[in-house]
């Protein structure tokens, strides 16, 4: 029999159903193939030597042989960096300017590279430049909150192939990230701890769902993970906001990232995936209670009706097979640092 | 300048984003044309005369002709109606065994049928299954809320093309169900009103985004519409719970749902969706806060990390706009009834 399991951060239930995966359709999208790509596209404005078409780097990394990381403004912004975010209301309707930044990483200088093939190294340059600009966009008083976030492939959502991922500031605080720092408030008055450091520790102890670990950081398929190979990756040491990273963290951090990527590249056929970095609103920055992490979410399994209309989720697969099958992956093939 | 507005139901900030659909991918998946369907598949396990593919009907709608409507068990179930839902807690992991109910409701004998091609009549006779449905599986006191929902086309979770819907029946309230909740009696405190009814007044009033209106029920796009032409249904008599819907008020909804379900087919050439009942847990029954509700969501914008990381959605469209088109549909060469 089948399986209900409870997220214990988001308190959302989740179905493991075992013998789902056995639908001919469930894992459709993690079997298409995506197409090689080359090194330079000449029409791609992320490539080495069309710079111009992006506008006024904000940040960028570059040794010798040019840049290794460039940070750009969105071309396409839905929120920008001008005017106050004042409410209004008129009858029970609130508004307010869209104010806040939109930003793009561009992870490399090459249009065929992924975080899953790139070295450890310069996987770390990509996180120093995420510090760098949350750093820097907390800074403005309008911003409440920062979504790192990254869409590989078109099911996650972009359409452009060159490595690539996003920072979001946004005036106000999502109601999904007051409704986990007020479980963790709840958690921690009830118990004096921090629920992602004992989940952690739990998931440490159990061990049969953690895919890669090392000094800093450790990465596990959660005990109620909502969909197949949904990996959160979480810092050993408690810290609220994501900028709060040491230097020999991005290191470890680098190392763990890629190490969960190749595996889902080698095991998965390079999926389409999404990957968010969760952290405190900026207005906090040091709790006992909230601790920030990486979330990784595979776009093998669709999202329906079931899902939309109640918030549960319905995982065709078992955590523990799951991260068993990324553990056992053959790495031999990936360039390692 | 774009605008934030806040969905005074769930609290949640989308972002209008107006400029955002001159993205040339924006709205690519609205525009991918569906092949037309034969009436009849002989390998489709819902088309009329394929019935002892279909295991133990639990109700059906006929006529001289046959059937109008079945209700049958989900072939592959997450949730089975066996045991009972007790919870195990170990460390800090809790679960429980899967009990629940999910059922099909095949819509129409015909393959090629859809509930925007039906008669209205027809469309009623759905909704007096679903009614039916959810009347019986309450009784079953393990359950604690119970799901109605339409997944129609690819990217809306189906890959069955016959026409039909769902109902799943959960042994836990989902947190989603109880945020509304306590959302509509925090309001209903502070005010004394259903924030539901309070909405429906306002939007009635306002009217640029009403796209369908009877005696009974109205359909509109909401201020703060997460997506392009994410449409409400609300029934105007103050009613929490689904079941509570009388005859009369069927007839009404199927003439609303049918024909904005018309003008979504015609504005955008046969869109992907899925519709939501949502409705209070079935623990509860009448209460003076919580107002049941169809939501559609045609699923021709994608989420991404941004929305994943934040729950706040992107909107690249403007919902006004969105309602006058809807509006000016030429339903002339949709059958009516």
């Amino acid at each position: 029999m089948n399986e209900l399991r409870q997220n214990i951060i988001t308190r959302d239930w989740v179905v493991i159903a075992k013998g789902r995966s056995n639908r001919p359709d469930e894992f459709a999208s993690a079997r298409k193939p995506q197409a090689p790509q080359p090194s330079y596209v000449a029409q791609c404005p992320f490539c080495e030597g069309n710079e111009t078409e992006t506008a006024n780097e904000t940040f960028a990394i570059r040794d010798a042989q040019g840049w290794r990381v460039r940070v750009v403004p969105n071309k396409f912004p839905a929120l920008v960096p001008v005017g106050e975010p004042k409410r209004k209301l008129s009858g029970i309707f609130r508004s307010m300017p869209a104010v806040g930044v939109q930003e793009v990483v561009i992870e490399h200088p090459r249009h065929d590279m992924s975080l899953a093939l790139m070295p450890v190294a310069h996987v770390a340059d990509v996180i120093r430049a995420y510090r760098q600009r949350y750093e820097t966009l907390r800074q403005d008083e309008r911003i409440e909150a920062i979504i790192i976030f990254k869409n590989h492939g078109e099911a996650a959502g972009t359409s452009l192939a060159h490595p690539h991922s996003q920072l979001a500031a946004t005036p106000i605080v999502p109601s999904q990230f007051r409704l986990r720092v007020e479980e963790a408030i709840r958690y921690f008055d009830d118990t004096g701890e921090c629920v992602f450091c004992r989940t952690m520790a739990e998931e440490l102890a159990a061990s049969e769902r953690v895919v890669e670990e090392n000094e800093h950081f450790v990465a596990f398929i959660p005990y109620a993970a909502l969909s197949p190979f949904h990996m959160w990756i979480f810092p050993k040491r408690h810290a609220s906001s994501f900028d709060e990273i040491t230097n020999a963290e991005i290191e470890h951090l680098a190392s763990v990232l890629k190490g969960v990527l190749a595996r889902l590249h080698v095991a998965l056929g390079n999926p389409d995936f999404n990957y968010i970095i969760r952290s405190i609103p900026t207005g906090e920055k040091r709790t006992d209670y909230f601790h920030w992490y990486l979330s990784i979410v595979p776009r093998i399994a669709r999202t329906a009706g079931f899902e939309l209309g109640s918030g549960m989720f319905i995982n065709p697969s078992v955590p523990e097979e799951n991260a068993a099958l990324l553990r056992s992956v053959d790495l031999s093939t990936i360039p390692q640092a």
